[in-house]
């Protein structure tokens, strides 16, 4: 397959959510135009980002609800559970912890690991913290497929390093930095900073 | 100007970042084609994001690295201090409360807004938590030009109308849920659960 770009990915993302939203509703079909209205796309967008996957919909009749969102959801790898574990068990680990969006989409969070003795033993709602010495050992057992990284920023790439020859392929990290992996491992950076840049960049360009 | 996309600007955020990685190592100049592979896109995507803002760096030549930071931190509205509170002083609002990168980039954190009179009086990692009714008040007097929504998925469309009528233009929303602004308002939605499904995708499309 063509490399997509994660741009494509963040879309068809959207997409699903909003056609989640129709089938709520109890649409049954619906056209790229709407799609890109909610989107904030074009149409034109639409159906080249779907394009990727073969084809879909009726010319003149749009795409039907339901297909077209287990389409996206099989695509996107949602048919099934992933298992992940948090590294780093500060506010931000806290946070993604407590937070009911992962599990409503297969997300499983098996654990969090810290350094810190003190947090070691403790729970994250709910979430045991366990000793990152362990986290080896644990990997080889609990499998996961995917690992969110809330170290500090110094912190970050020496423990990606050992995540990756850990055989982990998968990495959501959000430390603020740059961190480098072998070809075969995703590390997507979540950068709560770059975000406030689209509302700067939005308030400085506003007509 | 012409409608910029969201996957415009956040590729420029990432440029700045490259760009600054650069300056610290002393590099003077960089190609289209570096920029590019930073950021796994082509050098044409970047010559073209580019484009929309002017005219940039000689051919054959390449980009001069302070010069073309400055102009994306103009781009991107970093030039001066914004003004940002944060609704809903539970974990996510904690842990955004703490984040270092904002002060960095000139995002200045003014304060927390709790309707919970348990939490109203005490403070966010420094930054003191308000009652939600002192907001229309306080935005008069504080002029914040960004608020960070972190409250239930349930609330936060109220709360989002609430904020539209207090005049704000530029809002940060972590519920995860899609919520409805005049067009005027620059909503940006932060789903956590996207980004991990931006992973999914990744392990279910691996070669």
């Amino acid at each position: 397959m063509k490399r997509i770009a994660d741009s494509t990915v963040r879309r068809l993302s959207a997409y699903l959510r909003f056609l989640e939203d129709f089938e709520g509703r109890g649409l049954s079909t619906i056209s790229s135009d709407e799609l890109a209205k909610r989107g904030g796309t074009t149409s034109a967008q639409v159906r080249k980002d779907l394009s990727f996957f073969g084809s879909f919909g009726k010319r003149g009749l749009g795409y039907s609800v339901p297909e077209l969102a287990g389409r996206l959801r099989e695509i996107l790898g949602l048919g099934k559970e992933w298992r992940v574990v948090i590294i780093g068990a500060g506010k931000i680990g806290a946070a993604l912890a407590q937070y009911r969006g992962f599990r409503q989409r297969g997300f499983i969070i098996l654990g969090a690991y810290d350094s810190n003795s003190e947090k070691v033993g403790r729970n994250l709602d709910g979430i045991a913290i366990r000793d990152i010495n362990q986290f080896e050992t644990d990997v080889k057992r609990d499998r996961p497929d995917i690992v969110v990284l809330t170290v500090p920023a110094e912190q970050a790439q020496a423990v990606l390093d050992r995540v990756v020859r850990a055989g982990i392929k998968a990495v959501l990290n959000f430390a603020p930095t740059q961190l480098q992996a072998p070809a075969d491992v995703t590390v997507k950076t979540v950068n709560m900073a770059m975000e406030l840049e689209g509302l700067s960049f939005a308030l400085t360009n506003r007509e």
